[in-house]
């Protein structure tokens, strides 16, 4: 019998359930591409839950607890006296989310002698070191796809905000109680006609860019892996060999590739200093792939006309974290991920990955980043270690 | 020599002209169609200048004055001894926006025996009584097509911010300093699967439409004329007799229609408690299109899962409009079709039709609403007396 150690983010603060919105969520059964949706034998909720807070637990506890395990399910994931610290030692499956991330870290790997899976309800592992789970053979997953289009929608709905001005401009009618068009227009363009460019055209940048297409602006992209002609007839994109000669190209960047040694700070002062003055920059991939202060200045001189973003690090970030001040911003609390509509689905891979696990059934390849010790899998592509 | 009083909004808090965050716009020649867009001789500002607020004159004044003429510039338009009425009395043409009206009611008609021509900086000339202008012979025009894409722009916009819990989430992580994920995502889902609908198809709705088109969402719509066969399968539209049939089928529903007699008051009580629990009402077209205190019920009752509007009635609004401080909205003060892309086009198109009138050249009839006693026109079609 295992151990199942959760670690999700704190129930809401009017306390849980929440009086929901709406009845129910779209069924979508399958991807972009041809992957289904999470296929688990059950699920133990209603889709349009909110599982992904302490109270919802992925809605695992009466699967688990009919077979005999035991389910561990904290939020509280910091320091030395922390649930996770004191519960990681014994536990065979740690399960955590993006947006309330268990740093899986070489120490704690090698303090947890029993833990043999690792399953991100949604998708990135960055916060799992992969060469220790690799070396202490630790099978690591995550839910591929299943909030991928999420994210996509967020990106174009903060690229359309940060363009149009929309937030300063709600404000204006609202809490200021004004009517002061001039100052709300004064910084709104139209989306209309600009070069709009992801660095990273894998699951997510490619929605975003299919979803711009109508709005009638010049697609740009770079990625490692260069997508198929066809393809890139059919959106009209122009491809970029690096990074830097897509920042310099375009209006608006949107950021949708991985966190590894390649991205990391990426976007530091130099990198921005050859966008255009006056660009925007969408990030809602890892905050680590930008400088944090960087960014900072570069708005605060009007070089970056806005920034916003989903992701932020450390996650919760710490009260005084510049990018909640600084101006032109149109920041989230990494949420692009985890809408109902998206729990609902990486809820369902992380029980179809339970499932398979204890049945000794195979996971899905394409869910699979690190098995047998060593990166395997269709998981692991975005990958390097 | 004639006198044209231009009724504009006022200019920025901080003075004119603003630190711009860009330095150009792209160049847009033409609309979906095949309307070019204005062709006048010449401009008298750089595109992306603040040219809508008083300073900004819409560029008009060594035009006009050149060809001595007097322009009067003012955001004073309410109450007997507003500059508006005082100026109205000599004035041959009325220029005015939709985002801060000059209300050319059959009193102001009356009281204006020198008024031969009304423009509209923009699109919607509602704010002009046609029947007083056609019995006075008042040419009556806008800038067809000017800001169309602008406003589908900001729909788009609207819908995602509601549907994702955008606004509040925001808050969270900025105003309120906290990483309150739970609270954030509570009243967050996808656009992705749900039933979405416009309500009036013309420019701007057929514009939303189309950008929604890659969200693998239902497009659905109303609208006194039915769009082509072979469009309506391109975009897998669902045609709906009436409004009423389109509000209750869909979860999202987009605003695109003119105000006249047909649509006043149609989103009342009764055709809102039509709508699914937790459906989602934006609106870029007219205020006066819904009922004000049935919105802000519906909101408060939680039958509405949401409200976005950028119209309001009057404009500016009162201080206390319910619409300032209601649940769970995503209001803006009627900057849609004002963004600085925007104001480009329709400065231009401003200047081309006062180069056609002063010069004895025809108005294009896209451009025309009411001449010659009678409506006329294509611009026309939307409207009715």
């Amino acid at each position: 019998m295992a151990k199942i150690l959760t670690v999700l983010y704190p129930d809401p603060v009017d306390g849980y359930p929440p009086r929901y919105a709406r009845e129910e969520i779209p069924v979508i059964s399958g991807y972009p591409g041809g992957q289904t949706a999470p296929t688990p034998r059950s699920i133990g909720f209603r889709p349009g839950e909110l599982v992904g807070c302490v109270s919802g637990e992925l809605g695992l506890r009466p699967f688990l607890e009919e077979r005999g395990h035991t389910l561990v399910v904290t939020s509280d994931k910091e320091g030395p006296d922390s649930v996770l610290e004191r519960e990681l030692p014994d536990a065979e499956v740690v399960i955590s989310q993006p947006f309330w991330p268990a740093y899986l870290t070489p120490d704690r790997i090698r303090r947890a002698p029993h833990l043999k899976l690792s399953i991100t309800a949604g998708i990135g592992s960055d916060h799992v070191d992969l060469p220790s789970a690799i070396e202490h053979d630790v099978t690591v997953t995550e839910v591929t796809y299943s909030n991928s289009i999420s994210v996509s929608e967020h990106a174009v709905m903060q690229i359309l905000a940060l363009v149009r001005n929309y937030l300063p401009s709600h404000e204006w009618v609202t809490a200021r109680r004004g009517w002061h068009v001039a100052d709300s227009v004064s910084r709104s363009y139209d989306l209309e006609g600009m070069n709009v460019g992801v660095f990273g055209a894998g699951r997510i940048g490619m929605a975003v860019l299919r979803r711009l297409k109508p709005f009638d602006v010049e697609l740009h992209y770079n990625d490692v892996h260069r997508v198929p002609p066809d393809l890139e007839q059919e959106l009209g994109l122009i491809w970029h060999a690096d990074a830097r000669s897509l920042a310099a190209a375009v209006d608006v960047l949107s950021i949708h590739a991985p966190l590894h040694a390649q991205t990391v700070n990426l976007f530091d002062d130099e990198m921005l200093a050859t966008m255009k003055r006056g660009s925007y920059l969408v990030n809602t991939a890892r905050a680590l792939i930008v400088d944090r202060d960087a960014v900072v200045r570069a708005l605060e001189r009007g070089h970056l006309a806005g920034y916003a973003g989903d992701v932020w690090y450390p996650e919760p970030p710490e009260e005084d974290h510049p990018w909640r001040g600084m101006p032109h911003e149109g920041m989230t609390p990494h949420v692009s991920g985890s809408t109902l509509s998206a729990q609902a689905r990486y809820a369902a891979g992380v029980r179809e990955i339970l499932e398979c696990w204890f049945d000794n059934r195979p996971i899905r390849q394409e869910y699979l980043i690190v098995e047998g010790g060593r990166l395997a899998g269709t998981g692991a592509h975005s990958y390097t270690v």
